[in-house]
């Protein structure tokens, strides 16, 4: 489980950006320290409020693959809510974002939510369906 | 999206039992409903907490398939701290428990967390590793 959660520096053009690397193990392949228990606690909880549990679904099923408030306002909040659900699923690295002119674009950062789905999945290696 | 969370009933030779149905399919596939986002959001709030995510992994972990509160209470944190969270774990389905004679045994559902898995699967059909 060393490379859970380790926070890199990728050089992107002129631009460094932090990334965190989720887990890429099976929970089961053992037990998580602490400070791994942490990062990944993190991430889950980003998904454990209901509205910002469908934003995200929004978002990750959007047709363009990426989705501004705009097009995801519909979830029975005020749109300030609903930044500070983008803001929280950004901050735990779920999502990223870019501004074009008005809007800031949301999409689900693969890597990221692929981390979350392997350390969850406890098939046996090659039961895939 | 349909199958989310239903709850249908299981019988298990005199034993009827409440089964929680996970998603089953990528969260990319389509926008959650709110009932669905409701109780998928329950699991990820299960596994939001640092130490329920590190006993979530001992249990998982545990060689012998499951654990009893006496082979995972080394988490820093009181037994009925410890009991506490394997109560929470158990309510949102992703612990099954069995009394034998002094101890309380869990094993992890492994349909719900698969669900749980499918769900934050993003990658193009096919394409697991």
């Amino acid at each position: 489980m060393s490379k859970c959660g380790v926070v890199e520096l990728s050089d992107l053009g002129a631009e460094v950006v932090e990334v965190v690397v989720p887990c890429c193990l099976p929970i089961s392949a053992g037990e998580l320290s602490m400070s791994d228990a942490r990062r990944m606690a993190a991430m889950f909880k980003a998904l454990s409020d209901p509205v910002r549990l469908r934003l995200f679904s929004k978002v990750a099923s959007h047709p363009a693959g990426e989705a501004c408030v705009c097009d995801i306002m519909d979830v029975g909040v005020t749109q300030p809510t609903v930044s500070h659900h983008l803001k929280k699923l950004r901050e735990a690295g779920l999502l990223t974002s870019e501004r074009r002119g008005t809007w800031v674009y949301y999409r689900v950062d693969p890597s990221v939510v692929a981390g979350m789905s392997i350390m969850l999945d406890l098939r046996p290696a090659g039961a895939e369906s």
